[in-house]
């Protein structure tokens, strides 16, 4: 029994990072098509989407089947609790980059944003990428300086998100007024992504060391 | 055992009706700073919304507690996993009202959005208030025709929040850029509140008949 049960635990964290992995590649395979205006492309990573949701719900029903047939209890209820909402997580940050990839194939043959935005959004999705790639990394060590890292990278993106909101406050600004929504849009997506990223890697760190915050487990 | 069973799911259901309620308040009176300029009940608002994150932490240790202590299998797992995901769900509608709140206090003495879509606005928010409120009768009474208004009405914020769009892409828009993107964001949070509340419809749906969609289910 307990065997069977070390193997379903395990096989939940591989699901979870499996799912981190497809999340990672969901938005370098959005951001690309974004970039590069490449409709199919895009028309790809929506499609492939379903398969992110079908790992959740999966993954779900195989939590909730553990829950049923070997009734855990202590860290081990709470590691398989805190896989759920982390699936849900990583199950947004894969309707997030579909997102993006959605605003391309909308837009195309244009490009979604001006040119001199480019590199910002770029650095976004850059670090959004390293963000979800760093989740499959904590999940399958637990190393928690990895949480660190990506509440840093988030912090980052936070940063380049406000950055986005002056240059469109700027006397400067001369796109019109559908770029500016389209802008505002993506801007929100990348940044949703680290958000949900920061939630996942604050769960680990918690089911590792009870705290939320990586800083207060006295690193 | 069974008793303090029945009256810990009896507890868990009664904090989400609350926490829809705290919800559907939060939301009116987000909306009501919004659409008055005030800055002194937006910042209730925001303030309050620690309380339904309260709510929500309070739920989810209570339905931990029950899986560990109680073993709950089948219908009544299902439940108390079911009740995780709706308590995450509201918790994010409450977000949302919070973020409409701090629209309202950043622009303030300023109008967020420009008088003539103040009426798409007021509907939106109408319909996501209804929602909400909705989402506690569905809850209480688990009378499935609710979610299926539920399901309708969020349908009505859909074509409200592309008729924005539309306005933003129209040769008569001549709104500055900042307020282009607020206007683009307000959209966003408000149609994302009525998808939340979706979600906890079809949820619900699902714990009482097994399928997602209430039009599955034979009405």
């Amino acid at each position: 029994m307990r065997k069977v049960f070390q193997a379903e635990l395990q096989q939940i964290g591989e699901e979870l990072i499996q799912m981190s992995q497809l999340v990672a590649q969901a938005m370098a395979r959005a951001y690309e098509a974004f970039e590069n205006v490449d409709t199919e492309l895009a028309q790809e990573v929506i499609a492939e989407d379903a398969r992110i949701d079908f790992l959740q719900t999966q993954l779900d029903e195989r939590a909730i089947d553990v829950l049923a047939l070997q009734g855990p209890v202590a860290s081990d209820l709470r590691m398989i609790v805190g896989s759920l909402r982390m699936s849900a997580s990583l199950e947004r940050m894969g309707d997030l980059a579909r997102h993006v990839a959605q605003l391309a194939r909308l837009r195309f043959p244009q490009q979604v944003v001006p040119a001199k935005l480019a590199p910002v959004f770029a650095e976004m999705a850059e670090l959004d990428i390293r963000i979800a790639v760093l989740l499959g990394e904590l999940l399958e060590t637990r190393e928690l300086d990895i949480a660190r890292q990506i509440i840093k990278l988030n912090e980052q993106i936070d940063a380049l998100h406000a950055s986005v909101f002056k240059m469109v406050a700027s006397p400067d600004w001369t796109e019109t007024a559908p770029t500016t929504a389209d802008v505002t849009l993506t801007s929100r997506y990348l940044e949703r992504f680290g958000d949900h990223g920061v939630s996942v890697a604050r769960k680990v760190n918690y089911l590792v060391t009870g705290e939320w915050d990586p800083d207060a487990a006295g690193f």
